[in-house]
């Protein structure tokens, strides 16, 4: 239990202090989100709309997918266990080190996990050979891209070998792409357009990084065969997404400029960041989306939480020892600050 | 899938209707904890408290129950889902009519489920058959008091037996005391002072009624045993519980003045529909709660939906046929309207 719930952000136990270790954008949550948000709360007397239907209507228009394809969730998390509970396989594969959350939910029914442990040695990239350990007995695959928390990404080539590897073997695939968003062409690395040709693909969502609204709890997820998604309502209470995270959501599609103003932001961040860790001699592994992933001296956390600043210690993860770190991209003066930190430090 | 979630409240699908058909507080929302709700906006750029810390310790102090006892979730349905999958009974037993979700929930991990069917001869009051059903093989129990829709109240030494007979049985039993809160002596009905006493025991609670809170998503659950908390933890994802919500039941347990102010006037309101439901010659069944169950000719819902009333059409729950509803106790003069609404129709 100790371990359990140990993840980035947890500013309730860590006051006061400058938070880089959960990835979400540092611009903070935009006006008319909130602004919605507090509107809904005159609404939150009545339950939530079980269909999420105008929020549901509104993805279906931005991401140009079809309203029945959609699925929301309270947070991306709330759809990962539902699709556990929902698909109950028996055995599933995973990358190690990747979200923590896909783990436990499998746990949570009972299913077998082989992890495929990406390796130091090749910058912790999947290759083929985690798409030759999909098996004929492999009943689901979990993918992030790019991965949390190592921060690589994959091309559509491969993550679309990776689909058609399940479709050989029958094994179900959730493809993670919460943080496409934060990539210099989301386009080019989604398999939205793959959706039809794979029914057993699941993509998840998040508002969460994207407009940084991860306290109002908001995921969604696609998946084209309806029997899947009727699956998982049939195992998922119905009031799951609540009436402020849906307004917040619907809010958060018109928020184009805010998107692209901060986005572009944070890749300009991600690479000034990129550069000047390059210089203190750090071993970095990904940072494709906004954050990075990089081996640094043990007790790094510790020595930065000293000085007001907090980072994602990694060893928890599956697949990881000592002395891995994540750091989000934050804004120009706090990433200064965090270089500050690491130079006092003297590592 | 069509009728998996039909449930009362549904002001989605008929807007400007006036809504008897969910049971929550016809007062509104405290103000209090809309302030709370929308300050809690601005703090929602973080991940919640996984540990529901500061909630949990107000509901320690309210509720006289220790902090390590206490579990919060996505309103009180969230735990219901937990626990299932935490408990993974094989075997359950269920009133039935009873709240809908406890079905679903066991049917999502596989359970299979034996109904003890109320009789309307016998007023749909459980009585020593439904102890003597509880077997040897029998995983876990849900009971509900009072029991939703029907309203019925059974007193404490019945529930006390019920909590015996699982002992003797090692069944686990779920109790939810949603609706406790508006009973004339809520104190004389709760199983609170005998959590320790059964370990095997879970009290399920929520916001959602007693502060007209169904859209923030907001509930708890009381239990001894720190293994079972520690099980349901461990299935469910982390952030279960949204930063608005928990901000607005820290906020709520503040409202003495209007609990006990609204609750007063409901239990008013309650006795004047009743004397007006009789004089119209309604068979009623219970009304122990913030709700009355009756029987009434077929296709007085639609009829209702006419004249701008939406009342709960019973039909969909297990062991009710056509021609039982359930409605809210509303303000007096919403009240009225529904009684000259019913007078209009010349039931």
């Amino acid at each position: 239990m100790a371990n359990l719930h140990i993840h980035g952000g947890d500013v309730y136990r860590y006051p006061h202090v400058l938070d880089f270790s959960a990835n979400c954008n540092p611009y903070g949550m935009p006006e008319g989100v909130k602004k919605a948000a507090k509107d809904a709360v005159e609404k939150a007397e009545c339950y939530p709309d079980v269909e999420c239907s105008r929020l549901r209507k509104a993805l279906a228009l931005e991401e140009e997918i079809p309203y029945e394809q959609i699925i929301c969730g309270n947070g991306a998390a709330d759809l990962i266990f539902g699709l556990a509970l929902a698909l109950k396989p028996k055995k599933a594969l995973l990358l190690a080190p990747s979200f923590a959350e896909y783990q436990q939910a499998l746990q949570a029914v009972g299913c077998e996990i082989r992890y495929h442990y990406l390796q130091k040695e090749e910058g912790f990239i999947p290759n083929q050979s985690f798409i030759d350990a999909i098996e004929k007995d492999t009943d689901v695959v979990f993918f992030c891209n790019p991965n949390n928390p190592t921060g690589v990404l994959k091309n559509l080539e491969y993550v679309q070998s990776i689909a058609e590897k399940c479709r050989q073997c029958g094994a179900f695939l959730v493809l993670d792409e919460c943080f496409t968003d934060f990539l210099e062409d989301p386009k080019s690395y989604t398999m939205k357009p793959f959706l039809k040709e794979y029914p057993g693909l699941f993509l998840v969502r998040a508002f969460t990084k994207k407009y940084a609204m991860a306290g109002l709890r908001l995921g969604y997820g696609f998946c084209s065969d309806s029997k899947i998604l009727a699956q998982m309502r049939a195992v998922m209470q119905p009031w799951n997404v609540s009436v402020i995270a849906q307004a917040a959501g619907e809010a958060a599609l018109k928020e184009r400029t805010y998107v692209e103003e901060t986005l572009g932001k944070i890749r300009k961040e991600r690479k000034f960041l990129l550069r000047e860790l390059e210089k203190r001699e750090f071993q970095i592994y990904g940072s494709e989306a906004n954050y990075i992933f990089f081996q640094g001296p043990e007790g790094l956390r510790e020595k930065c939480l000293e000085k007001g600043v907090s980072i994602r210690d990694c060893s928890n993860y599956e697949g990881l020892g000592n002395g891995y770190y994540r750091i989000a991209v934050r804004r120009e003066e706090e990433n200064e600050r965090l270089l500050k930190v690491f130079d006092e430090i003297e590592i």
